[in-house]
């Protein structure tokens, strides 16, 4: 039963759901203006890639909650996948990221447009203003498709309380991640608690709320299956997502070989080496990480000591314990056998090495 | 009958109804981390000031299509006030203000809270990433307040496309504005077209048409009436608002005297001087008009140029005219008497020389 949780055929429909929802934007953009179409070029590449796990999850919360299937959920799914990239492109733009899913992120995509032309002023100021607005734009659009989605306005009351939980957790979590950049510690207790706000809750839990929201589950029993199982299924697909930011192949993560590490992420896995490191690995940190010109050499050495403390196989530990702890949550949850066997299987896929 | 659109009363209804939400924001937020208070602390500033223009012609739009008075409606004009707190701490951020209702703004009050407590990296960095964030959070609240209104779920997908509409067109519209100042001819038909979509379209006949919508009336006169009164006065307010950018007193603007002109703000008022000058006077405007540190004298000979090209008197005139295409088009749309009144006279308010 490999395909019991039914990903493929999500994607597609969340796929369709999104390119509908475009098309309409695409009208609405055109009577303001020819200029705004290279927006939705921007927004059409970045909607293209992506794992749609939290689109996944949101589906698989309504059919927990006995929801039938339909084009209804795959709309509401799917804007949850704007919210997701209303994030992406704001988060690039503050980690000052070159690339996301092998193009240039937003904010660079149009200060070369702002270059290429030789308009006035600087390009650097002009792409961050216009990923700012898109970001804008697919945050609003995220409040317009769920409303869009055909769901009653009933069921769309029920779901609120999730979807505004969810979107003040991600901003509110990315804030702490700022802020831990600025002034943190660099502790693993720091990274925890950043990515319990920032990702887990919401990548996993909130969408799983939503779905089961929406189709009617509000109840205190089924919130706490949600946060049960996705809580530390967020955290431990997060970990993976660390894990493969550092030592990942270009060619799956869309980013650069060790880009997290050029970028100077502040990740459990780094905490986790810091914490273990002698004085000399931790030279090797301090002087490679968040280095905008880290070359091969320098990755491997800063790899060397992510494994060379034990960082990499206690962060792998760690994701093996939160998976098994949602796992474990997940069997005692009130859910449907189906509902269970396909979140069951999303919680393996989500965290698993490679796809 | 000088208080029939009953703006006092408005603004003290609406300003609770902010007040509630943020204390209930409060809780949100420091679940998530004792670090978020000063978002608080700076969302409420921004939120302390203003006209609370959009909230009254929300209001009145409701009152015309016969909603009752009562606190669904001060909550759901309220939620129009965040909206409009995000997009003036998005533009602040992309035009580099300095002051937002005289007080540092956003970005510049995280980038002071930085470089105070000496942190990593650069503060102006971490100041954008605070504003961008915070930003976000008060486009998402719109929507979250919107919902929590107390209003039926009938009546909220009734008000949602006009809330899609307002949303898109200022977002459009502010890129329009990005993109002429690194690209545009600085025509006044372009600064025309900016301020269509960016404020005239966004603070008055959306807010009218959202009101009329939730309270039931969806159809094809309502929303002809809005935009009929609401389009041109909405460009003469903007016009207003450029003048006084020009010209007027800090104390009534909040922002340091002549900031537009040191901003490089490409006003129609602007606009209109350039199609009127002398070489000798468009040589002062491109000497001084975006020149940061530009003192009291040169604010004081660009405003030379703008009187003696007749630019501000021809403003004044489009001001009048506007306001005259406004009034005549409520002259023959079918609301109310009360409402009618009231938003002659909140047409008078929004465009007069002083408050």
């Amino acid at each position: 039963m490999a395909s019991g949780h039914q990903l493929p055929r999500i994607r597609h429909e969340v796929g369709l759901a999104l390119e509908r929802f475009l098309d309409r934007q695409r009208a609405v953009l055109g009577d303001i203006g020819p200029e705004l179409r290279p927006w939705l070029d921007a927004i059409g590449a970045l909607l293209q890639g992506g794992k749609r796990l939290r689109a996944a999850f949101c589906y698989w919360g309504w059919r927990a909650a006995d929801g039938p299937d339909g084009p209804q959920i795959y709309a509401a799914a799917a804007a949850l996948e704007l919210l997701h990239a209303s994030a992406l492109v704001h988060d690039d733009l503050i980690d000052e990221s070159d690339t996301r899913r092998g193009r240039p992120s937003v904010h660079r995509e149009f200060a070369a447009r702002h270059a290429e032309q030789g308009w006035r002023g600087p390009a650097a100021a002009f792409g961050a203003g216009a990923a700012i607005l898109i970001g804008d734009i697919l945050l609003g659009w995220t409040d317009e498709l769920l409303a869009a989605s055909g769901l009653e306005p009933a069921a769309l009351r029920r779901g609120q309380p999730a979807l505004d939980a969810m979107r003040t957790e991600l901003i509110g979590g990315q804030y702490l991640d700022l802020l831990g950049q600025a002034a943190g510690d660099g502790s693993v207790d720091e990274a925890l608690r950043v990515i319990t706000y920032k990702t887990a809750s919401y990548t996993v839990a909130r969408p799983l709320q939503l779905g089961a929201a929406l189709a009617g589950r509000t109840d205190a029993p089924m919130a706490a299956a949600c946060r049960g199982y996705g809580v530390p299924l967020g955290i431990a697909f997060q970990l993976r997502d660390d894990v493969l930011g550092a030592f990942g192949d270009p060619a799956r993560t869309g980013k650069p070989s060790g880009d997290d590490l050029r970028d100077g992420k502040r990740t459990v896995l780094v905490a986790l080496a810091r914490e273990r490191a002698t004085p000399a690995q931790r030279r090797v940190l301090d002087a490679r990480l968040g280095d905008p010109g880290l070359d091969e050499t320098g990755v491997a050495e800063v790899r060397t000591v992510l494994t060379g403390t034990g960082a990499l196989a206690a962060c792998e530990l760690m994701i093996e314990s939160n998976l098994a702890e949602s796992l474990r949550a997940l069997e005692h949850a009130p859910l449907p056998g189906q509902a269970n066997q396909a979140l069951a299987e999303l919680a393996v896929a989500a965290t698993e090495r490679s796809d």
